[in-house]
Parts: C-alpha cells; sequence; structure tokens
C-alpha cells in the first residue's frame, strides 16, 4: 500500500473513526496522488472540485471531473463527473454531489466519519449526516509530519526548481531592472526546468524600506545600486511545495549590509548544525531569535516550517512549538536580519531531518563576495 | 448604494430570503469589491477564508483575515480574525468560525438565509441552521450578467491588459524560442502594465497536433518556422477578469493556414455584426458554428460566455441558451477553426453589448499580413 495511504488511514484511526473524506486541495493530494490544480485559482477549465474517501481497510477512492480522469493517483476507485461542456446543458455542482454520492454508496461509508474540517462543503452533508463525525486534523497532520522516501524524492526536486529560480535571481538582479522583469526570469527558470507552469508564491523585494518590511510580491519598483533585495521563492512541483529565501545588494554590499548578511548567514549556519532528532522546536525558534538579537537587529517573524503537499505544515518553527524534531521532517529555516536603515536579509534552506542531523535539500550559493 | 451590493440584494430577494452568505471567491468579489486572492490558490500568506453577509436593507458585512483588514471594499462593517500569526499559538480556522459568528450576531441575521451553495462550508452551518436555506445562484447570476458602469470601466482595464499581452504575443513569437520563454514575456506584459502580479489563465500552444487540440499551458516545446500557435490570455485585474485569444503562424503563412484563420476571422466579424440587445444567444452560437462548418473545418467548442468577477460567467455562448442578449452584458465571442492537417485558429475579442450593437473593448489586431 502506498506509505501516505496507510498513513492517511493512521490518521483516520487515531481520529476514532472508520472513513475519511477530503476535501481541501492538498489532503486530496496527499491521500489520494492526484494534484489538485490550484495556479489560477478555480478555474472552468482545471477542473471542479474533488473528493478523497479512504476506508480504513485500504479503499481509496476518487471524485473529479472528466478533464482530470486520466491524471495520475493511486485511488483504486474514480468517479468521474462532467465538468466543462459545451454540447447539452450540464450543471457541474450537481453532477459533482451526485458523483460523490455515487462513490460514497459504492464504497458503503458507515461508521465514524473523518473529515477534513476546514473544506468540507455543506453540499456534501448527505452524504454524512447519519453517522458521527470527527475532525481528522490532529491526527493527519502529525501523520503528514513524517516524510515517505517518495516524498523526500518529491519535494528535493522542488527544492532543486526552488534552487535554479534562486540562481537566475542572483543573475537577473541588475540596477535598472524592475522587479516584474527580474520574478519574470526567476519564474522561468524554474518553470522551464519542469517544462510546465507551476504555481509560485514567495515575495520578491527590493530596497530599504521594502525589505525590512519584509513581505511582498515584485511590482514595477526599479532596482538602483545599493539596493538591498529579497527574492523567497516557493514553487509547487508535481503536487509538492519546494521554498527557499536569498537576499542580494545590487553592486558592492555596504559594511552595514554585510554585517546583517553575516547575521542571518550565522543564525542559517547555527541552525543547520542544530537540526536533528530529539531538538525541541520551540528551543531552536528562541536560540536563532536569540542569534539575531546579539547581533543588534530584529526578528518579526517565525523561524520556519514544516513543508510537503501544504506549504505551511506543521509544525512550524515558531517559540511556542514543544514537539521535538524527528527523522524524516522536512523543514524550512529562515532566520531573518532586519535593520530598518539598512533593510533585510532572510536566508531560507530546505532541510530534511536525518538520523544525526540534517541534509540540506536546497542547492543554491549565498550572493558571491558575501 | 453599490450597484453591485444593490444587484446582490436584488438576487437575495428574488431567492425569496431576507439575507445571503457568500464565501466563493467570485461571489465575495462581487457582493462586497473585496478582492480574494487566488494566483497560487490556498496561501498562507494570502488571507484565509472570507465571508460576506448581505442584508436586503443595505448592510453589507465581511469577514477577513487581519492581513487584508486594509483592502478595499465596500462593506460597512468588517471583523477581522488572526491569520498568519507566530507569536503566540492561534488557530485560523477556529478563528474564522468565531469573527462569521460575531459578524451574524452583530447582524441580527434572520429569517430566510441565502447561500452561495457550491461553496459554503459544513463549519459555518451553526450560523444558519435554526433558519431555512435557499440556493441564490439562479438569482445572483442573472444579477450579475448586466454590469454596471464602473464595472465596464474595470472590464475594460482588464481587456486592455489582455491586449497587452497579445501583442507581446505576437513580438515575443519566433522561432527557436520555447513557448514558455514566450509565455514570459507575455506575462511581463501584462503585469507590468498593472505593476503587480496577476492571476492569469489561458492556452499557449505550438505545433499542428497541440493546437488542433486547441487547450493546454505551454511547455519546453520549441517553436519551428511554419508551426500555428494559439494564445489565449485571461488575466484577472483589480478583481475582474480579462480574456482574448490571438493566433499566428511563424513565418510566412501557409495557404492552408490562412484559409483557416479567414474562416475564423470572418466568424469573429460575423459575430460582431451581429451582436445586439435581442438577439437569442444559442442562435448567435449555432451561426458561428455553421459559419466555420461551411468553411469545411471544425468547431469542438462553445462560442464563448460572459465574463466578470468570474472568468466564465453566465449566459454562455451555447446552443442550448434561449436567453437573449441584453443591453450591458459582457461577453466573450471565440470562434474557433480546426483542421487536424493544418493545426488550428481561435480568435476572441472581449464585446460590450450596448443599445444598439456592440463595442469591442481588447484593442489588439489580428497578425499582420493576414
Amino acid at each position: 500500500m502506498n506509505e501516505r495511504l496507510a498513513r492517511t488511514i493512521a490518521a483516520i484511526k487515531a481520529s476514532g473513526a472508520d472513513w475519511g473524506l477530503f476535501t481541501s486541495p492538498d489532503g486530496v493530494a496527499y491521500s489520494t496522488g492526484h494534484i489538485v490544480s490550484i495556479e489560477a485559482g478555480p478555474s472552468p477549465f482545471a477542473g471542479g472540485p474533488s473528493l478523497a474517501i479512504i476506508g480504513t481497510d485500504g479503499q481509496c477512492g476518487l471524485v473529479v471531473t472528466n478533464l482530470e480522469g486520466g491524471t495520475p493517483s493511486w485511488a483504486d476507485r474514480i468517479v468521474t463527473y462532467e465538468g466543462f461542456s459545451y454540447k447539452d446543458p450540464t450543471d457541474v455542482f450537481a453532477n459533482y454531489r451526485t458523483a460523490a454520492a455515487e462513490m460514497a454508496k459504492e464504497l458503503g461509508i458507515g461508521g465514524v466519519i473523518a473529515i477534513d474540517e476546514q473544506s468540507f462543503p455543506l453540499s456534501l452533508l448527505p452524504l454524512v449526516e447519519r453517522f458521527s463525525r470527527v475532525s481528522v486534523e490532529p491526527a493527519f497532520k502529525r501523520e503528514r509530519a513524517i516524510k515517505s522516501k517518495t516524498e523526500i524524492v518529491l519535494l528535493r526536486e522542488a527544492a532543486l526548481t526552488a534552487s535554479a529560480g534562486q540562481r537566475a535571481f542572483l543573475q537577473a538582479a541588475r540596477a535598472g531592472r524592475s522587479e516584474l522583469e527580474i520574478f519574470a526570469d526567476v519564474r522561468l527558470a524554474m518553470e522551464s526546468r519542469i517544462g510546465e507552469r507551476l504555481p509560485v508564491t514567495g515575495d520578491l523585494i527590493s530596497g530599504k524600506e521594502r525589505t525590512s518590511a519584509f513581505m511582498g510580491w515584485p511590482g514595477n519598483r526599479r532596482i538602483a545600486t545599493g539596493d538591498p533585495l529579497i527574492c523567497d521563492l516557493a514553487p509547487r512541483v508535481q503536487g509538492y511545495w519546494g521554498d527557499s529565501c536569498a537576499s542580494a545588494m545590487i553592486g558592492t554590499p555596504s559594511p552595514g549590509f554585510l554585517k546583517l548578511y553575516s547575521a542571518a548567514k550565522s543564525a542559517l549556519k547555527l541552525a543547520i548544525e542544530t537540526v536533528r532528532p530529539g531538538v525541541v522546536i520551540g528551543a531552536l525558534d528562541r536560540s536563532l531569535q536569540d542569534h539575531i538579537h546579539r547581533h543588534g537587529y530584529s526578528y518579526a517573524h517565525h523561524s520556519g516550517h514544516s513543508i510537503g503537499t501544504g506549504v505551511h505544515e506543521w509544525p512550524r518553527l515558531v517559540a511556542y512549538e514543544r514537539e521535538t524534531l524527528k527523522k524524516d521532517m522536512v523543514i524550512m529555516v529562515e532566520p531573518t536580519a532586519l535593520d530598518p536603515d539598512i533593510g533585510g536579509v532572510r536566508l531560507e534552506f530546505m532541510l530534511h531531518v536525518t538520523d544525526d542531523g540534517c541534509e540540506i535539500l536546497t542547492d543554491f550559493a549565498h550572493q558571491p563576495g558575501i
């Protein structure tokens, strides 16, 4: 049995349920391997809502539009419904509900039903209203936190794609170009590596003010010599997110920027040396925050997060997190140093927690000469 | 009162309800003016789920994350809830439900409640379960079909943005470049015009096989002399979608391609001459299908669709549609001519239905020399 399906079943059982129904894009992707299209948001051509129904006996059912019927997944039953069409009148939404009911009946769901509470639509209530229901989320997030071998392969690919974007960023960031012009080169490098359009989130910001506010998408601002830049790239590749952050200064970096960069870089080094199974996550966050504060800079951010079919997964690297790191977690570590007089530096690598330390999955280098 | 709010209220009343609750991205955007972020799908930084509660007395309430509290809308009450945070433990989903319940209580909703049935989450059922409920969709789609003056301004801007992308397409499409390379230039032209990242859907396909299958996103395929190309661009600008389609052949167009192009071009001309209030939409679709068939080509597509905060809105230009065109509808017309031995041509303009004809909102020209 697919390991993610097995972990989904473990989460359904840990929730005290017999069946699990999943409706969120990342929940469907995790439990069935069917990658839900999200690049341009809800789109008539990207497929309608999908539904995964998982039984604790290993049955894995998937409901998708006819447009998506041939896409890969490990579902052993697929019911498709008519999505985009033009020849005869059709009601996509009614088709979805009918197909979902058909799948529920075919599989014979019953007992206690675990649902993806945050995304479960009221329209599917008739499928589950005569059964008792529980939220699968508390158990599901724990199962998802430990990645399988296949997931590590997929996350490495996403990390290498983000890294290709970061190399393009260091090449493309030149005085006179706009943030959007640089971002077009960066995005093209990532998309050409995979050969398709990719959902991409993150930041591309320049100048003292924008980088010390630390978050934002690219605009028409033109880069000048002496500008600090932050490029945070999170592409989704084959359903799995990569993430990364690089910072740079155009031209010869100022002494103030070098100090700022050095604080973030040494914090990242500290994190890489610290990460291993058993480390309390809140303590790791506090040690990075303290490190930056000792250098005299502020740090208005978390220190990172887990990553998988969701871009931010549990556990996040925040001061109040009491969970410990475990083998085969994949985490982002992203120390930030901010100084309103200079700007911001954020450096972020993707780390795979191994038996006795960590492996860096991203493979881009820092700005040459820093 | 804002005209879209007034139309939303008209739809709630026509549904036989006293209050309306909206949860879909386009429903929230239409009813409150709050533009829901969708570019990279659900994102921890792009805001959580939102909710609009509209009373037939004109009250307009909006529930969004703290990240979005300052974004424009015409809501007279806004309740924000904590979304992304790192200092103290928070449950974004519980925050959303609490904020939604607070808003419902503040406004004093009651009587009959109209809901956005396709997207309404089960988690908000406690807000409405003691009231009777109806679906707002049948009335809402009719109200939304007639655009206000402000909406025409927004749609014109989206059409001009799509047109800037189409001009970039004709410039960027050269032998030796990949579809993704061309698309990067096209996207940059649209995004630079607006100064921000834009959700973009559509197609960019090349070669006989891909264009005669007529749909698809760009990949690494390299363009060769003699290749037909289709570029369909739908950017979302300030919450309103633009749409457009151009076709081209690299190098000197072949006689076969010129004939194919001419069939689609004359069909588009026929549509522009035909469109006026009172025309039965199904008859328009059939006349365009017939026109293409008389030229000896196939046409496996609808003839167009309405457009607004949703990229495909009702009414669509399909053979079974008995609705007539009305003043201030904004429709896409997109005749297609396909020949498996040559490829495909699709030409699409955005038309605003006026008192006695139509105005073309897009402003790009056909491939020079065709």
